[in-house]
């Protein structure tokens, strides 16, 4: 028995969600690479997911880990699974790991983006992969001040929906910076951990701030008292991706 | 009663082409904006388009004409139709035109691009943007050399879709161009018209000298004999855009 890592990326638009929904039939990633690794194994394969991306969000470099008896060569893994695998969903990298190695209790970091799509008009090649921002945003500077203040460690429940299961709440930002490269506004942050629709309220917070809608110093205050009411709205999915997960 | 020139782009995934298929009920780009602009008017519009892309082909500039009585501010003429367009396709710009202008007969010439995705590993986010080429190709130069032959004036029923209906095959290519950034490569043409298929069966064909297939050299006697047999393949419709079209 051997424990393989696989690097995945996907297209989100199509799927609820990286986790299986168990009597629900809808289609899930975490189902569609257990149905493609089954078939390829014949044998009954459950996958490890390091990070539970929600319906419509994508993924660069998701990491699942699953144990298997196959014989396949390791090298061949990838152009077979592609092979067996929609064409919005495909393996990049694969990799025998240690039998210890678990893809979520692991992750020493991960590393999210958020991508704006800031000009009057839309495009409609980034409809799936961008949010739509028409109006111009007042500073770019304040809102890298806003993400600046992210980083550390914090007490995050003020930036967790409100139907999280989570309790205890404090994380640590390593990187949270912003980037403008002609209408595309992408929002990157590094963590050792995110709770649900976090890197979305943060999103739609730093948003507002750009707006001129709150003060980038507002941030540390939102921090400090945890209302999820105060800040502000959560982004849609189809700006978000998971862009890598780090391991030691 | 005022002529309006639009600019439209649209994602040509979820369409069956640019033109009304009368009776089908297939959705088509020509369709679809007759529709948001008759409800916007509130009169019954024809546009008139500049070219017809296939089904699944994408347009960052294509241009349309209509005529309309409409007392709309030209300059809210963007906003207002995109609020009833759906997200796959957008009007970038709008102007009035002379009376006679019209949008394919006043066309002075037209640019494509084909877009490949050239690596071992396929990337979902490509799969409706490029053509996924998984083997490295040996020559980009060769390729180059390739796209200089197609230029200039020359029959081209070698490189037109046998169903077609067209009667003349001279055309004349103004430019043809290559270009390799990282894993996609981009070939560029502009001439004063095409035939059914021309693009994607030129690209085809200058594929296949990429992969060692044909020499350069070969295009010359396609060109000259004008067997549709003898050229490449048609490449598949999500790689083609249609880029610009040139009025005087």
């Amino acid at each position: 028995m051997r424990n393989f890592k696989l690097v995945v990326a996907y297209e989100g638009t199509n799927y609820h969600g990286f986790q299986i929904q168990k009597g629900t039939g809808l289609p899930t990633i975490q189902g569609v690479l257990e149905k493609a690794l089954s078939t390829l194994t014949k044998e009954e394969i459950k996958v490890i997911g390091a990070g539970r991306t929600d319906a419509g969000v994508h993924a660069k470099g998701q990491v699942v880990n699953f144990y298997s008896q196959t014989k396949i060569p390791i090298e061949k893994l990838p152009l077979a699974l592609n092979s067996l695998l929609p064409r919005d969903i495909a393996v990049l990298e694969t990799k025998v790991v240690p039998p210890d190695f678990h893809a979520s209790f692991n992750a020493r970091s991960k590393t999210y983006s958020y991508l704006f799509y800031n000009d009057r008009i839309r495009d409609p090649f980034w409809q799936r992969y961008a949010y739509h921002i028409p109006v111009p945003l007042k500073s770019i500077r304040e809102m890298e001040r806003a993400c600046q203040i992210f980083q550390g460690e914090h007490n995050f429940r003020g930036f967790c929906a409100s139907e999280t299961k989570a309790k205890r709440f404090t994380r640590t930002i390593y990187a949270c910076s912003l980037e403008k490269v002609e209408k595309i506004i992408k929002l990157q942050v590094t963590g050792n951990g995110f709770l649900y629709n976090m890197v979305r309220i943060m999103g739609g917070t730093i948003l507002e701030v750009g707006q001129g809608k709150r003060k980038a110093e507002e941030i540390a205050s939102l921090l400090e008292n945890g209302d999820r009411t105060l800040a502000g709205m959560t982004l849609p999915p189809q700006g978000l991706y998971l862009l890598s997960v780090e391991y030691d």
